[in-house]
């Protein structure tokens, strides 16, 4: 079994979308992040939904949690405020998770090798240097179940 | 908004469940992790799908990752060798992901506040100290998306 064989669609945003945009894909799809494409289109980090959510934390709240309970600003009013015109690039961290990235024809101990190095719950599969599809590491775990 | 209003369901390993059953969780329901729970039901951590997927990994392919493209052992071979009675317990690194935890009458400007902080995908809800549900990240931005 080689990794197109079970590599599926996936949301993808580029690193110029608009937060508001991925924001929308995590939702829509229910996702914990997403995979981020440079300019031309090739996967070069994920977006995880928690920096999302941080981006729209008042900053004073990030300084004193306890704000929280007692401020009664909505984070609805801040979303246009904070996301509406920043883009994916501006809020990935300066080390963003690194991406697991396999060719379509390595097999699956191989693509299991490289997310457990990483730590990462999803690879992006290339063919010819063009993304493919994605394996997540549950669809991994259900073929390896499934043998 | 409190938090229990947005709270949902989450499938839940224990400590002391078999890996294979986390496994099986994390393929029926598509998840990047698992909540842990303690023997009493306490939250205490996440099990990411990728710490499960490295257990598959034969050890001289993590040692040696290009022995991945040529060996002949599939990982279903070792499903059972591997996990077979091994416990969620015995998986988790020395230091586990942190769980975000939030009280039940927490507003979303606090969850958000905890799942920032510790870059967690997910926060367990609590009422008197037993899980209510599960606030996703997904889930908090629709919330707010949708406000």
């Amino acid at each position: 079994m080689l990794a197109d064989a079970i590599a599926e669609a996936f949301p993808v945003v580029r690193v110029d979308s608009l937060v508001l945009e991925a924001a929308r894909l995590m939702v829509e799809h229910r996702l914990p992040g997403l995979v981020v494409t440079d300019v031309e289109g090739s996967p070069c980090s994920v977006l995880p939904a928690a920096d999302v959510v941080r981006c729209l934390v008042p900053s004073y709240v990030h300084e004193a949690p306890v704000l929280a309970a007692v401020l009664s600003e909505t984070m609805a009013d801040r979303v246009v405020d904070k996301v509406g015109s920043k883009t994916v690039g501006e809020l990935l961290p300066a080390r963003p998770p690194e991406l697991a990235v396999v060719d379509h024809d390595d097999n699956l101990v191989e693509v299991a090798a490289v997310m457990a190095r990483l730590g990462c719950p999803l690879a992006a599969v290339l063919r010819d240097g063009r993304m493919v599809g994605v394996i997540t590491a549950s669809r991994l775990l259900e073929r390896v179940l499934a043998s």
